[in-house]
């Protein structure tokens, strides 16, 4: 039910995905089941692709996460992280309310043992290849114990799910020096550095994320929640602006260019990583942009069952019961 | 001395700006005396157009702020700072090492009367106008009374510099709802609510910044660094992107293209505001980027004389002293 392009979009996704997982797997779409039943038939979805749960209320993009959690329990999040708690399901996905999905995630799954605090990392495409940047908004009061946990964690993500050895970890600061940054930014960094299984390699500013110089950025989720934002934003005001420059200018060039543009977009859409993981809890969870068209979720749903296959949350414990820092090491 | 491309840029500039200024106004470039007057000379600069203040040494762009600052009494940048606390100018500019520009500029001139803390405020063009962003790097560990002034300070420079009247002034946060955002930025917003003299629209996102929705961005300054920094980054991969995917391709699109990309570099650049200004210091001072061309430099010079000229502190001092909001009140 979740997302701007609800019930069509992500009903649709799940179709495709459907046809690209294994005859064993089983997709379940939890939704209001009149709503989600004609959704599959108009897109005339063959008898048991996927299964329904019902689900009676609706959380709106824009309502209260918590508020609305407490308040919706028969809602298709709070019945999501429902079955994710209860194993009932293996990997759970949703373009919805995104404060709503993080909290029913947090509230109802545990934490993996040894992380205090769960973080959601996105994969940003660049010039220099794919870039995890955490956490993007779970947590906006962040300790260095916790900034540390996103970076082993984003670290084992980047290495098993897109394959990068030794994965070059960063922490997003205001400046290259050691003396930069603010006092979280310090904190970490002396974390980070105490643990030599980490490939960390000093501060990063807000330029350099995009010209290839690392592959994990960790950074608390108020600032990475603006970097996220602010990129989407920024690329759409620059196609926007080509679009205008083109249109007002010469019709046959704004033509010809516009392959060039979907090509471009193609290449450094984030739609493409299928969402956003929750790491840290006990589970797998994909949260999608509420913008999100059916090949998002499509990704979204192949990305899950990848990072529930690959068993990343086990070399996460792993790695984490190893380290000699621990959740009193702040 | 100061920039990546000193001095000769810095004297071009200068000269540039010397053409547009008026008889009366005085020039002064602080430097090591044989580097500038070679410089001038190899320009071609008439005699007397600009005076050159001696300095013996220089900041490099990476050094260590405010060490740098205690060690080389005699650099161009403590020297610049020093004259305006004596009030031998009237208005400071330079491309040098960032830090060391604020460092000195805070430890030498005085506060306005009513400012705990300068903030710096840069312009970013984006397809709704110009957007003033406060701070960007000046203050990492902000109060809500030091954001609050950074509203009011903004909003001036806003009406006064950019002709915008009754800017509409958010608060950078993580959603638009009331309920997001972390501490620091709940506590601003009340702040903000309680002067009548704002016009606070309350919380924007990330990706709103460029879709004119907004006037005055206010924000601590590790998140506005971040802001700055990043759309600097960005917005040069996607033109290395564009150049890239054109010039793989089709090599006469390419040429069409060029024009059209010098358009959008001309309308979208942020050098075109000449630098960024320490809002909040009894003086003015203009910092700009260290790689700023002559161009930057002569609208940094246009710059610091209109915000001298309209008397800008002037008015950021009347509407604090009628403030009820006062440092006490965070």
């Amino acid at each position: 039910m979740g997302g701007d392009h609800a019930p069509e979009e992500i009903v649709k996704g799940a179709l495709e995905a459907r046809e690209l997982l294994d005859a064993g797997d089983q997709l379940q779409l939890i939704g209001v089941q009149e709503i989600v039943e004609q959704q599959l038939s108009t897109l005339g979805a063959r008898d048991g692709a996927v299964t329904i749960v019902p689900a009676e209320e609706i959380i709106g993009m824009d309502d209260p996460p918590v508020e609305s959690l407490r308040r919706k329990r028969k809602s298709s999040i709070a019945i999501m992280a429902r079955m994710a708690a209860h194993e009932e399901t293996d990997a759970v996905i949703s373009a919805g309310n995104t404060g709503a999905c993080v909290a029913a995630c947090q509230l109802r799954m545990r934490n993996l043992p040894n992380v205090n605090r769960p973080g959601i990392a996105v994969v940003l495409p660049t010039l220099g290849g794919p870039v995890t940047v955490c956490d993007v908004g779970a947590n906006v009061s962040c300790k260095p114990i916790n900034l540390y946990q996103y970076a082993v964690m984003s670290s084992v993500y980047s290495t098993r799910i897109l394959g990068i050895e030794n994965p070059r970890i960063a922490i997003m600061s205001i400046g290259e020096e050691e003396s930069k940054g603010n006092d979280l930014v310090k904190r970490t960094r002396e974390l980070l550095r105490s643990d030599p299984s980490l490939n960390f390699i000093g501060n990063l500013e807000g330029r350099d994320i995009f010209d290839g110089s690392c592959d994990v950025v960790i950074c608390e989720g108020f600032v990475g929640n603006v970097i996220l934002k602010l990129t989407e934003g920024l690329v759409e005001m620059l196609f926007q602006a080509i679009k205008h420059e083109l249109v007002t200018g010469d019709l046959r060039l704004a033509m010809e260019f516009k392959p060039i543009m979907k090509e471009i977009y193609k290449k450094y859409d984030y739609h493409e990583y299928g969402g956003a993981l929750l790491l840290g809890i006990d589970g797998t969870s994909v949260i999608c942009h509420g913008s999100s068209k059916s090949r998002t979720i499509k990704n979204a749903i192949l990305a899950a069952k990848k990072f529930y296959t690959l068993k990343i949350n086990e070399r996460i414990m792993q790695r984490l019961s190893s380290s000699l820092v621990k959740a009193n090491g702040q």
